[in-house]
Parts: C-alpha cells; sequence; structure tokens
C-alpha cells in the first residue's frame, strides 16, 4: 500500500513536492489543495484530483502525510497548527527566528489530535542544519560556517520587483570564494556579513526609468543590500527570461576544529550542496521526511519534532537489515 | 552527573577517545581496560586507573558506556558481544561484509542482558554510511560515490612491512582529482578501481636488501595493490619519522541525482572530510554516540543499533529547546 500524500499550495515548492512523489515508488498523490480556483491549475500527475482548501476536513481518513507547501511569511504560522490536529502534517517554515513558537504551536495541536507533524524540513532549516548539528557534536571545540549560493533568492529579488520602474529582477547570493577558503583552512577567521556574501541583481526597468536611481535605491536597502557589496546589471527581458529563469541555489556548512591532548590537529568536516533547482530540491527533501512522518505515526509517536528528532533510517524504504548490508 | 565512560583497548583508538573525552565536560573517563600489563601503560588523564581486562565484570555498575578500542580484524567480533550483555557497548566494527553478522551477535547479547548497543561507529562506517543514506533518500534517481584519502592506510602499510626487506613502510591511498571532478559534474561515470584511487608507498628497505624485488612485489600484491596505479619511494628511517608520522585521512562521499518531470535537473550533494588524525577523529564519533547510548539506555531501549537508528538531537549535549532555536 503507497503512503498517500496529500499538497496544500501548488507554487514553485508544490510542484516540486508533485515531481519527488512521482519518483518515490511508494508514495501516491492523492490530492492537490489551493486557495485558488482549482480549474486554473493544471498538475503533472493524471488522474488527480485539485480541489479548494476548504475541503480538506473531508480527507481527513484519505491522505497519511499532508504536505504544507506555501510561504513562510504568510500561510504556515498560520496553516501548519491549523491542520496538524487533522493530518499528520510537514512543512518548511523557515523564519528561523521564530521556530520556537512554531514549534510550540504545531506541538500542541498535533498532540491534541493524536498526529505527528515535522517542521522546518528543507535544505536550510533541514540538511543544513543536521550538518551543523552532527558537526558540532563530533568537533566539540570548534567553529562553524554557513555559507548560501551561488543561487537566486527569491526574496531578495522581490525587494528589488518592488521598487518603483523595476519591471522584472533576479538576485543571486554568491559566497566570496576566498573567504570558503579562510575557512576551510582552518584559520577561524572572524567574518562580517560583506566579507561572506556578494549580491549580484539582474534588473529589467521599465521604459524612460531613472536607472541610476534604481541602482542607488537598491544599493543602500536596509537589511537586504546595504551590507554587501552589490552589483547591478540592467537588462532586457528577453535576457532575463533567456538566462536566468532558473531557480539554482546551494552552499556550504563547514566547520573546523581540533583535538588532542594539546589540541594539535586540525579537522575539517565540509558539507556542500550544488542544486539546478532549489525547489525542487526541497520537495525531494520534504517527501523523504513524509515517509519517516508516515512511519512514526504509524508507530504511534504524536507531536511536532524537526529532523533533529529522526532517525536516519526512517526516511528509506529500505529495511533496516538491507540498510546495514549495503549502506553502513 | 557525568556520562561513565570506560575504554577497553589503548591503542591509537583508544588514545583518541581518551583526548575526546577530556574536549567533554559531560563526561568522564573512569577506567582503562588492556590485555597487556597494565604498569606499561601512562594515560593523559590524570587520576583513572589502568586495569586488567578481566577485571572489567567488577565495573559493571561503574561505566555507564564502554567504548571498545580494539581492531576488527582480531577483536571486536567476539569482544563486542561478550561484553554486550553486560555493559552498554560501542565499537567501531568496520569488516564492512560481516556487519550483518556482527550485529546479530550483537543484539542478541546486548537484549539479553537488557542493555543498549551500537556498533560500526567512526566515519567509514559511520559519518559516511550517514551521508549516502541521507543523499540516496533525497535524490532517489542517482548515482553514490565514495572516496577515500588522501590519507594513511595502516592495513596497507602492515601489508607492506610483512615484506621481506622491509623495516618500516607507510602508505597513502589517495583519490584521483579528475575522478572526483568527473563525479561532480553529475556525468555519472564508470569508475574501475584503479580510476578511483591511487597508492603512493614511502618505505624503508634493510640494509643489502633487494629494492627492485620490494618495489615488484609491492605493485603485484593481490588485493592491495595490484589493482592500483602504485608508486614506491624508498627513504630513510629518519626520513619517514619526520615527514610521515601522522595518520592524517579523510575523502568524500558525492551522491548526484536529477529532479523534475523531465529529470532536467541536476544536483550534487558533497560530504568531505579532511583529517589530521583518523584515530583522534574517529574517537570524537564514538564519544558524542556514547552520549546517545547513555541516553537511550537510559529511555529503556535495549538491543543493538547502528547510526542509522539514533536520531541526531540524541548526540548533542544541548537541549531540544536550545537546538531549535540556534542550530536548526
Amino acid at each position: 500500500m503507497s503512503i498517500r500524500i496529500g499538497i496544500l499550495g501548488y507554487g514553485n515548492l508544490g510542484r516540486g513536492v508533485e515531481s519527488a512523489v512521482m519518483q518515490n515508488p511508494d508514495m501516491e498523490l492523492v490530492g492537490v489543495f489551493t486557495r485558488r480556483n482549482p480549474s486554473s491549475i493544471q498538475l503533472k500527475t493524471e488522474g488527480v484530483p485539485v480541489l479548494k482548501a476548504d475541503e480538506l476536513p473531508a480527507w481527513k481518513d484519505k491522505i497519511d502525510v499532508l504536505v504544507l507547501c506555501g510561504g513562510s511569511a504568510t500561510d504556515l504560522a498560520t496553516q501548519t497548527p491549523a491542520y496538524a490536529g487533522m493530518f499528520n502534517v510537514i512543512d518548511s517554515y523557515d523564519t528561523h527566528a521564530n521556530i520556537p513558537a512554531h514549534f510550540n504551536d504545531v506541538d500542541s495541536a498535533a498532540k491534541a489530535g493524536g498526529k505527528t507533524a515535522l517542521i522546518s524540513c528543507g535544505w536550510d532549516p533541514g540538511m543544513f542544519s543536521l550538518n551543523r548539528l552532527y558537526s558540532e557534536c563530533i568537533l566539540s571545540e570548534g567553529a562553524s560556517y554557513t555559507f548560501w549560493g551561488k543561487g537566486v533568492s527569491q526574496g531578495h529579488s522581490d525587494a528589488i520587483r518592488r521598487i518603483e520602474g523595476v519591471a522584472d529582477a533576479r538576485q543571486y547570493t554568491i559566497p566570496v570564494e576566498s573567504a570558503v577558503e579562510a575557512v576551510r583552512s582552518g584559520s577561524n577567521p572572524e567574518l562580517t556579513t560583506r566579507q561572506k556574501h556578494t549580491r549580484e541583481c539582474f534588473v529589467v526597468a521599465k521604459e524612460g526609468a531613472d536607472k541610476a536611481r534604481i541602482e542607488n535605491e537598491i544599493k543602500t536597502m536596509p537589511n537586504y543590500f546595504a551590507d554587501y557589496d552589490t552589483t547591478v546589471h540592467f537588462i532586457s527581458q528577453e535576457e532575463l527570461d533567456r538566462d536566468h529563469k532558473g531557480l539554482p541555489h546551494g552552499g556550504y556548512v563547514i566547520r573546523t576544529g581540533v583535538t588532542g591532548v594539546n589540541k594539535e590537529n586540525k579537522h575539517v568536516i565540509e558539507y556542500k550542496l550544488k542544486l539546478d533547482s532549489n525547489p525542487e530540491f526541497t520537495g525531494s527533501v520534504l517527501v523523504c521526511y513524509a515517509r519517516a512522518i508516515f512511519r512514526l505515526a504509524s508507530e504511534g509517536r504524536t507531536g511536532c519534532m524537526t529532523v533533529f528528532d529522526i532517525a536516519p533510517a526512517y526516511l528509506s524504504a529500505r529495511s533496516g537489515e538491507e540498510l546495514r548490508a549495503k549502506m553502513l
């Protein structure tokens, strides 16, 4: 019997989850739920219904794990707790500062409903968090660094698009290679925001717009760009569509540390991702954790968890015997 | 109250565990047990007794986790099952083909004694296994590759030392950089043993020994060297002691895979270790997993586990709240 997956929200991430389900034969997509008009949505999977989000309660016994694919800023803080009492749920909530509050909200709802929930799953938070944790536990004396990119930041691209005179934009976050090298060397550098990443912007200006003003507004925008070395390229819509349509991303988690009675030996642990499609990779992480949540729920576990709380074997469709024989 | 650690076997790995315990304030080394004459051993930790292995049964209630630091070939296959009924135990058993049998032996003994056991912990098997598992679960359509080195293989160094006329030797396993690059590119290369690694040997010949014969015996040695491009350097004992005294190691686990409805997007997950001291790093992994085993035992879990069965949060001295707030 397949694990029955539901998707709430059919944007980039929802489509990423859909294609990941197709790649896992022990899973089956049973419904996509949306706040838009369902007839406006055409799925990639044949024979699966698209339904109004309001209809979810009627699907309570027909979905094993509901994957919430909304945005952290607007949707997940309310959606995940709202559905966690009715379904086993999983989300990719990534507003780091609010994770503890979100965890508590989801945990209460899941426990009240006797369901299992996983929040903040994906690659950061998610696989990067796991690597920060494992490497800190192994090298207890050391320093950890996370670099993001080269990749498209959708939040920063949106911020540029809100500037007057901008028709479209794409922003890349780029790690400073010399900073990555300094970290790898084990020299434990103190790095400012500016020293870790640069930002590169491809901007389509509206006809007659003042490009010098747009460039200045981008480079001085607080939080988003002011603390970074930012370059701005004005290009045509055709060039943007041709050269910057993808959503690549990636990055590095690096920990360096010392061991030995005199702390004489250095070690470097590096985890690196290079992703052609951020939402499809995130969707793939969500889907293997959906398998884990289904199993944990079947064992009677209730309440909210994070990737820290889930033993790796739960992610795999293989048996324990097979994992020990082939993967250990 | 500290977690009380015992060590059985005081070779390189035992010393690595000892120094890792020093770096973790929630742990305490309470005894080192040996089959040698205890008075021949001088620990780095003050005030800790060195005792005959025969005395272990009397320490049943004074040790929370016993870390078995013998060799896989000769010691662990019998030692771990022998002590798993009496102590919570952890070992680094690395004879991959025999892991399933070893698991069953240790599992039976641990269950009979109501104890918790972890086998095959370290970096390979261990952290590399975890990365093979996580990355295969995420990228279900793809290929995985493990490269080892640059690092000292003690088994290969020993094999050279057994050749007539050899006084001492050190062997480095070196990944072929072009093969690593081909894997990273996502081209899914089929790689032979020879294409993945080279072997470099530093050999001290006894006075008057026939170097040409030694070199030929090394290069044609079945299993160890015959399938590899091997280089042999004859050096003096002084040079060996000066330049090749350390036990560095490391390597890569790389998985590449595709996602998307048309499998149009490529992804690369890479985990990389660069270690100045193989036994001290392995000891550091063992010690954080000893923490996990202590906790799992406190929760009443019994039987044998592997790194696949342990949720990452168990490795950390931090609380769940702190992990979610700071590491996720």
